[in-house]
């Protein structure tokens, strides 16, 4: 299965423009599963709910969902992208999994950060599951690393791959998510974004870039530099991910013993 | 309050005469709580039930447990240190917490590892906190650190350290401990132990060593070498761990989703 992810710095507010760039890039790529950053063609600094919600998208109607079901199709790939959300009224940081056949799913970020609680409401829906012909991917955004509790949960669902979207400032994630392939024995895909964003009177954002791949033994796949947007690509077996076994007496999910655990 | 490790390689069987070198090291440390590796006094490579059920002892009556009790009421201090025990038949990877006082309490190794799960059953207490004056302290023993759900029950529970005797043997808890810290906003202070121990016919273990304490930011505050006798101590404000605010809009605990998670 080949999987990758592509890390750049979308300009903020300029969806269309991001998104013609992106497809651009990605028009001729070849690959099973594709993972974009957190709020990919927005960017990330908001300044108001106002400016959120005339920069969110419902979904599947919105322009980047609709143009990259469009890819999806003519690639016959599936790609997974962050995006700010508009539903019933209510503003999501959301993640959209397109595929071949069109939209499969929405994941809406559980645990919001910072300045995100003030625009966005928290996830409704949970965490989810999708098939991608064997293989089972499961969505986090950003910050849900930071929760071991989403990665378990999915985990425990069945994810072979956590796609996790992002757009990372501080500096722990790409470590922490050698910890939690360990510990869940799966795959990531980190897609992290590069650039800063200066809005109105805040204070600069700088984003660490270090998009990765890490397999279900915690072997860092391949990490992305600080500042360089990069397209990369691999092939895995997300097969590794069902052999739970780490040595001939320790089956990870089996020795858990949830009877302790609050 | 100061806190801190001793690191070293005990020889294998020879309880005694690790106790005497241990305590003779200690005799004049001056702490309020130190932290022993895992299985401190016995060595760790057991070849057969009994060679273990020989070397476990009873808490409070037995060797480890009364000496190092001695110790801490001499220099008025808590340690915690790891022991086969025995108790009621059963043969558990335990760490004892004793304090100035005398023993406060056992804690019983839920997730073993490898061929420990031929010689010991697995703790039938699950997880507890204690307290030493102000602070609460949690007990885990080595590979209860890949479980996020061990860490996060004590947290849970109000630990503010979390004390981690420790036989390591891979290379990835160092750094997953990084990680433990900082979703939980703990303190950790991981013991682990030098030295090779080839026993029988087995394959010669080689333990790396690189004890640590790590705040609740998650900054290293120190860590051993891989292959040094060390005996280190810091001071630390324990109270930072009951500040769980990431910044001013995420409180790690109060955001937490349960109805979200399996």
């Amino acid at each position: 299965m080949r999987v990758g992810f592509y890390q750049y710095a979308p300009r903020f507010g300029a969806i269309q423009d991001n998104l013609d760039a992106v497809i651009d890039r990605l028009e001729s790529v070849d690959c099973d599963l594709l993972v974009l950053p957190e709020l990919a063609m927005s960017g990330y600094q908001f300044c108001s709910g106002e400016e959120v919600a005339r920069l969110a998208e419902s979904v599947p109607d919105g322009p980047t969902t609709q143009r990259l079901m469009e890819l999806a199709k003519r690639r016959q790939c599936s790609i997974v992208v962050g995006l700010a959300e508009h539903h019933a009224g209510t503003l999501y940081n959301s993640a959209v999994l397109v595929g071949p056949l069109g939209c499969m799913g929405v994941y809406r970020k559980v645990h919001l950060f910072f300045e995100e609680t003030l625009f966005f409401s928290p996830g409704n829906l949970g965490f989810q599951v999708w098939p991608i012909g064997d293989t089972r991917i499961g969505l986090l955004i950003c910050f849900d690393w930071f929760y071991p509790e989403a990665a378990r949960t999915l985990a425990l669902m069945g994810a072979d791959i956590l796609c996790h979207p992002s757009n990372l400032v501080l500096p722990h994630c790409p470590d922490a998510m050698v910890t939690r392939c360990l510990e869940n024995r799966v795959f990531s895909i980190t897609a992290n974004r590069i650039g800063e964003e200066a809005r109105g009177d805040k204070p600069a954002l700088r984003f660490i870039g270090k998009s990765e791949i890490i397999s279900p033994s915690g072997n860092i796949l391949h990490r992305s530099s600080e500042t360089e947007s990069e397209l990369v690509l691999l092939d895995i077996d997300p097969m590794q991910a069902r052999d739970k076994n780490l040595n001939p007496y320790n089956d990870l999910l089996r020795d858990r013993y949830p009877q302790y655990y609050k």
